[in-house]
C-alpha cells in the first residue's frame, strides 16, 4: 500500500492511498479522512460510494464533508467506483457501464467477472485493509452514497446487516431492476435472469431487511434531471411502507444531481450517521 | 452575457456566466453565489481571486465556501485568472506565465498588453457587470485570494481604497518583486524596469495605504512547499509593522498549498469579511 497524497484538513488529515486489489485484480485508489480525534484512539467511520463516472476524487474534492467529520470525530472513506487500469475491460462508448460504473456488485458474466467484483472489494477487501492499517473502530461503521453509489449504500447495508450501523443516500438508484441505468448494468454484469437482479435491488432487499428499526435517510433534489427516469424514490418509499422500514425521504426543492446538492446536505448526513453509529 | 450553469446550493444559487470582455478582448467565465438573503434585497459581496493554473472552477468546486456564505448573506464571486481563448498569446511551457497566470495587473509589453489587463477587468469591467446584473450592494465589497490571487487581493485592496472594505488571503505572494514567480511575471508583462514592479507589490503598496485601520487577515500553511522561495510572509509582516498596518498573520502548522487548506479556514475568512464590510 502506497501513500499518494496527504493533506492537513480541518485539523485532521486527508490521505489518498493506492494498493494492489486481489478481488479486482488491479491497482486501486481510495481516500481516507482521519479526524483530529484519532490522536485519542480509534474512531467510527463512514464510507461514501460515488456515482457514475466518478473516482474517489470527486467526493474528496467537492463534497465539503471534512469540516463536519472533524467536528463529529468520523473517519470518512471514499473508494473508487470500479476496477481500473489497461487490463480491465471497458465499454468506451458508455459512461454508465464498465470503468466508472461498477455498480457495487460482483459480476458473473464474461469478460466482466474477472475484475468487476466491487461488492467483494467494498465489504471484504477494503474493509479489512482499512481495519488493519488505520485507527478505526471497525464495529462502528456507516455507509452512504450518491446515485449509483446510493444504490450501493442501500444494497450493501441491506445485504450485510452485521457490517453497517447506519445508512444514507443522495439521489440513489433505488430500483435498478426497473430503470435503464440499472437494467443495462445488471444485464451486462449479471446476465439476463431478472430473478438474479432482485438480489441487488434495494426495493426488493428492503423486504427481507433485519434493519427495520434503523432509519434510512435519503435526500433527493426535485430539480434532478434523472429523477423521473432513473431514480424514482417513490418506489422505495412504497417498498419501505409495505414492510414498515423507517425512512426519512427528504425531497429538496430545486436541487439537482450535482455536488452542489451533496455539499448542501452532507453535514446532515454525517450527523445522521454519527447518531446511529454511536447510539 | 450567457448563463452556463445554475445549481441550487445551501439554500442559495451558484451560477456560472460567460461574457465578452472588452478589457481582455476575449470571452470570460466567472461564478457567482447568490445567498438566500438576495430574496429580501441586495447583499454585500466578496470576490475570490484564484492562484496559478486555476480557472473560476477550482474555488467554485473545492473551497466549500457556500455554506458559510449562505449563513452570512454574502455574495461570492470567483473570476478566472487570465484571458482565455485561441487568440490569446500563451507561454505553453510555463504554468506560471501566460494563460492561467494573469497576476491581476495590466500588462504593458508586447504581445501581452492586448489581452492581459486583469486589473482593469477585476476592478472595472467585472465589477460594473455584476453591479448592473445582480442584486449586489456594490458599496460593500471585500476581496480575497490564494497564492497569486492572494497577491491580487492584497494589491487591488491597497491600490483601490475606495472599492473594498475588507481583504484576506491564503498563502499570498506578498513580495512579487523579490520572488521567482513574481519576477518572471512582472518582467514579462511589465518589462524590466523594477521601479514599475513596486507599484504592484503588496510590501511596497502597504506603505502608502489609506487602509491601516482595516485588519488584513492572512492564513499561511507551514507545510506549504512554496513558503520559503515564493511566499515569504515575514516580508509582509515587516512591511506592515513598519507602517502600523493592522495584520492578523496566522501560521497554520502542517497545512499545505492546496484547497484542503483553503476549505479548512474559508469560514473564518468569510466571517472576517462580513464583520469588516458590515461594520
Amino acid at each position: 500500500m502506497k501513500q499518494i497524497e496527504s493533506h492537513q484538513c480541518h485539523g485532521g488529515e486527508l490521505q489518498v492511498w493506492e494498493h494492489a486489489s486481489t478481488s479486482l485484480s488491479c491497482d486501486m485508489r481510495f481516500s481516507i479522512f482521519l479526524p483530529p480525534q484519532v490522536k485519542d484512539g480509534v474512531c467510527p467511520a463512514v464510507t461514501f460510494l460515488s456515482g457514475l463516472t466518478c473516482t474517489h476524487d470527486n467526493f474528496t474534492s467537492k463534497a465539503g464533508a471534512y469540516g463536519v467529520a472533524a467536528e463529529l470525530g468520523l473517519i470518512v472513506i471514499a473508494p473508487d467506483t470500479s476496477p481500473r487500469g489497461d487490463d480491465v475491460p471497458d465499454d468506451v462508448d458508455s459512461y454508465d457501464f464498465g470503468k466508472g460504473a461498477g455498480f457495487y456488485i460482483n459480476a458473473t458474466q464474461t469478460p466482466w467477472a474477472k475484475h468487476f467484483q466491487m461488492e467483494a472489494y467494498i465489504v471484504k477487501e477494503l474493509r479489512s485493509l482499512i481495519a488493519d492499517n488505520f485507527p478505526i473502530d471497525s464495529e462502528r461503521q456507516g455507509i452512504m452514497g450518491h446515485s449509483m453509489g446510493g444504490h450501493g449504500a442501500l444494497t450493501l447495508f441491506l445485504k450485510h446487516p452485521d457490517l453497517y450501523q447506519s445508512v444514507s443516500a443522495f439521489s440513489p438508484i433505488v430500483a435498478p431492476s426497473q430503470v435503464p441505468w440499472g437494467q443495462k448494468a445488471f444485464n451486462g454484469y449479471l446476465g439476463d435472469d431478472e430473478i438474479e437482479w432482485t438480489k441487488h435491488d434495494a426495493c426488493h432487499l428492503v423486504e427481507s431487511s433485519q434493519k427495520k428499526n434503523i432509519e434510512i435517510l435519503i435526500d433527493q433534489g426535485l430539480g434532478d434531471n434523472f429523477l423521473r427516469e432513473q431514480l424514482k424514490p417513490e418506489l422505495f418509499e412504497d417498498a419501505c411502507a409495505k414492510v414498515e422500514q423507517k425512512l426519512n425521504l427528504r425531497l429538496q426543492d430545486g436541487y439537482d444531481h450535482s455536488y452542489f446538492f451533496i455539499q448542501s446536505f452532507i453535514g446532515d448526513h454525517l450527523r445522521h450517521h454519527a447518531q446511529n453509529i454511536l447510539k
